[in-house]
């Protein structure tokens, strides 16, 4: 099926904002990833020795220090069957105060344990002079592919993904939290996307960015830039769906430079769940569809100096170009996800196909809009 | 632009399951609509005068009656920007009391006094020795053709739709709720479709059905059997958005006799939110999108002559055809409603155009999937 | 029983804070208070002729004008049994744009209308070049002293309250919306109360105001002052309960002038609820209680002149004075509802008796906690 | 001060309904509770070393098992700034589908390791043929006597306390969960209570019990049996507040044998609020309260074998004493928890005082209500 490229690379384009330099959730400035996959054994599957297809994932909100200074955040459930620790704390105080973390369902506990660790280290008054905190780790279920009750996912190793989170692009398809998952029917994984959206008065644009871990859906449902390419290319393929259930999940993060209020981030990240909607997802009943939402710039402190905060954020009058884009960045993450990640075999020598973008490339020239006619 | 049609007229189908019969939210037995418009005046806006565009529109949920049989209900903010009275209740109660209301903002309060003098009329008890009742009552805004101010619909009107409530089929386009509404920069209004879900065990089939109050959007954001359309369509037909603002709205009324409780009615009610987004909604700031669900099979008698009540409800492992059924009937519904809305001129000589249907034939035309050779 | 007094004149004190000058949602500086009350007719209930006892309140946000100044404003549903309309669009918003009116269930409609019509009139540019609003309307079912059928309120008084809603005392018991409502077995109806929140910073101290129509539960459930006083009462004044059924709501209105965003606004409306549980309700089934919050300095200007807006709010930190001010004062607007109400026959006959004052006073007299020896 | 006690043992009663025989959550037939205490060290706090004051304490919603025949659930957040994983789901899918762990704020993810294993071990298909299993694991900050950054709970002593899981009397005070707990500034812990709902119809009786690990609040807001001693305490005892902050935290179990739908369980949770706020709470910012309910007789089978679920359920009308019922059982299994807990010393030589009882009989006896004379 030749090289995987990314879902602009295919000439689709959504919606009607540029995306950043990287196309990816690190276009917002500060905004880290950092990612450790592990890849294990082939065959039968036996709990505790593999095979194990995983990862974690890792997205840090960047400097300063969002134990001190408290991103902005917002979150969105469109399904709930599915976890996001420190949910419930994002939405009351309206602010995210950890590094974000992705793996599979059963290794939340461990991602937890390492996302503590980094955190009580930086700041030994943790749980002494200043708060608790509790991280926020979400999850999808990998168990098709990995042999998920084994727990293989170390400390270590999301130790190694939280040191080595940088600014720049990043890797996707079968890499970290999305190694093992799949997504409409096909191999998915790790996606990302982004836009600039610009400022009609001069003031500067904003960037939205999004990291999806996705693990949703059959594909009879894709929609590729909204073409409902799913039954044609289950046909043309020779598709079948592997999974017999329609379970799955799909984490989406946002991002961006925008400041903006709690309840301004439960708006847009509920934007990021119709972009989900947009790439072919009904919200199956065992599909857990979160999305969590931050603002680099919107900072609440941790400890208080001044009885008051001030916080700029944008007037609600001018969220609709954030709306947009969160919703369109999020369709092409999960979209990005699926064109990056290549073929894969893992536990009951389960085999998931790669998308095949041959036959993409094949549907996409078929189904040109007609030229239309220059006006005299 | 020729006849107005269907959207499944043009030869696009969503999601693999049938329409019933009318392809109508009355495939769903016992869901009875009634509707009446109101278009008086051309020109120039006169507060008090006109021109006026409006209507209301009943969604009756059927026999027995649902005051002291409550069907099983649930609900969805997509948006909140808008208004649907007695939406605490629902979702507190988990059921619906009264038949729906849709209409302009301003005419919520007409509405309402109707609903209620026409369940008084039936239930004199009511606030007597049985509680009082709070209708449910939608609204989107439809001043751009319409003096919204004036508060033209009158009780009598109110009423003779709720007394012409019927099965059937259902009049689409500019009528009722949906007269002076415009959706996706052109012409929008009433629109209504269903869905037959089948039962693997042969244990009969169920059915979906909406009905939707469509307001929202611009035409570069519309998504046509899930084609991005929009864009070529605007340079097609040399289009430019009318309502500077892109507020509006969207009520759905998803209605179905599959058996379900209060909290599996809103996981069905998010999932009319999915089809709108994928009609074309990034659930813009001023864009008030609600949907409303019921069962008509599910009832809570109001009454209590046992202390207890047995709900039979679907398994939550046999709702995803219905989840699915909920999204893509929504979907069609949506659409249905700008393929059947005719040109409208308004107040201060607004004119929304019609979609042009010849245009997206040709456009559909151009866009068939290529031939998938036989295997041989 | 002797003249009516306010808890406090019973030398009940709740929570260390102290009220302002006229310990009344008035204290916090621009809000307004309106009320009419229509008391008509005696003996049988006769649909459309009375007995009538209702009314309506207004609370007037103050200036600047809330819908182009729209104050900063939560809510939350303690049971949502009941009706506030304008909550969904308040929610997604987090801004109030109208005056918020209190009457009768039925009454919703007509008070909603003439708010709209004080609304247009200030500002013709309402549903013409600016958006339309959706006023804040909730209610109480006072049925069971008036004709709630008959829906006597009528514009004109409902325009009355309105325009003399005022700063400076506001009166309690029998009046406005309260004119009918039964609280706790006894007479209810309108309460209100306030609390002067000092800074340790010196920074200036901040005034949380709360008004209550107050129609719910039984007199075995008060707690006054927290002493569980009521099944004493009940035996001592062979106080037989009325109504059969534990219907009945509560609304609360709190307004503050501290600076607070619109997820803070939700969590000090909370902490109303709580005030309401320790008066003695536990969320009877039929009761809604909905409470909804405002601060009169955060204000979003609905037009945009510049991009961003700046809102300055209370740290988090130190929101822990005014969520005791919150529930303090709500728990004492309740109780002085019961103690400015006088005795009330209405409907059918039914009388409601007023709390026995007298009966209080013993009890209060008897249950003074033990002198504390001076420590030496 | 005396031999500990429960709070009816002072001769305190709330509301009118019994406890069941042991007046505690194991009054609902198959409930179990298990757990461990972990008390190590003395004085100067030395991370990873101790002093070490927590535990485990595991509510097992009993037999047939929770996985397969998931009992309905439901959950209220009434101050989001804690800890309940698997929340999202639990409130999605509307049942519970694992035992219940509550432990310290750093310890959920042992403890949410351990219920893996004891469930993975149960049930192998666990994230192979049948879905991942997300555990609810609750949590309060215990570092005001516990060394909690460093995580000395281990995976053993959980396992201990599931299997030591038992019907009968539940040990209160300070144990497991509730070992190191502060409670309105005094000695908190775990507690429980239990009421027996009569039914008027014969029908049967139900019973509604609760348990708490309770962490939250200071003296002057202590409400026993309602009646506001908090502030003579504190002077009569010479109090004076330890923690600085009002953190804190308590998380509220609640059961039944009462057939309920999720629904129905999301507003019993509520009421278990309500009965945290007339403890004494006014929901601080930093102090977590979450509560969690579950029928134990309502049961949504995982596997489906039949189409239809039927689901037995109290009709509406019905529910006020399973509210009430709720709402004091919390508020006694609150004030359990602080009767019953003795002082303890810990890390940093913190001190928290016991609740002194004899200064609690001093003030009940001096505030009994007057005599009423006999009516003749």
């Amino acid at each position: 099926m030749g090289e995987r490229c990314r879902l602009r690379d295919l000439g689709v384009r959504i919606g009607p904002f540029p995306p950043g330099p990287w196309n990816a959730i690190t276009d917002v400035a500060g905004v880290r990833v950092g990612q450790r996959s592990l890849i294990q054994g082939e065959g039968r599957l036996q709990p505790g020795r593999g095979p194990v297809r995983t990862g974690v994932t890792i997205v840090h909100p960047g400097e300063p220090d969002p134990y001190f200074e408290r991103p902005s955040a917002g979150a969105f459930v469109l399904n709930g069957a599915g976890e996001m620790t420190g949910l419930s704390q994002l939405l009351e105080w309206g602010c995210l105060e950890s590094p974000i973390g992705l793996t599979n369902t059963f290794s939340v506990p461990v991602v937890t344990e390492a996302i503590l660790d980094y955190m009580l280290e930086r700041h030994p008054s943790i749980g002494r002079e200043t708060d608790v905190a509790i991280p926020v780790v979400a999850e999808c279920d990998d168990s098709w592919l990995s042999d998920i009750a084994g727990r293989h996912l170390t400390q270590d190793l999301v130790r190694e993904a939280l040191e080595s989170a940088t600014n720049g692009p990043v890797e996707e398809g079968n890499v970290g939290a999305g190694t093992g998952t799949v997504t409409l029917g096909v191999k998915g994984g790790l996606g990302t996307s982004s836009r600039i959206v610009p400022d009609a008065a001069d003031a500067g644009a904003f960037t939205v960015g999004v990291l999806v871990q996705s693990n949703f859906g059959r594909l009879m449902d894709l929609r590729l830039g909204g073409h409902p390419i799913g039954p044609w290319l289950a046909q043309r393929t020779g598709h079948h769906e592997h999974r017999k259930r329609d379970y799955g999940s799909i984490i989406a993060v946002l991002a961006t430079d925008a400041p903006l209020g709690p309840h301004q981030l439960n708006r847009l990240a509920k934007r990021a769940g119709l972009g989900i909607a947009r790439a072919g997802s009904y919200g199956a009943h065992a599909s857990g569809e979160l999305v969590v939402a931050f603002s680099t710039t919107t900072r609440f402190p941790r400890l208080q100096s001044e009885r008051f905060v001030t916080v700029k954020q944008v007037h609600d009058a001018a969220l609709d170009p954030l709306f947009r884009a969160a919703a369109d960045a999020t369709e092409e993450a999960v979209l990005n996800a699926i064109c990056r990640a290549e073929a894969m075999s893992g536990a009951n020598d389960h085999v998931v196909p790669a998308l095949d973008l041959d036959a993409v490339r094949e549907y996409l020239a078929a189904i040109r809009p007609p030229e239309i006619a220059p006006t005299s």
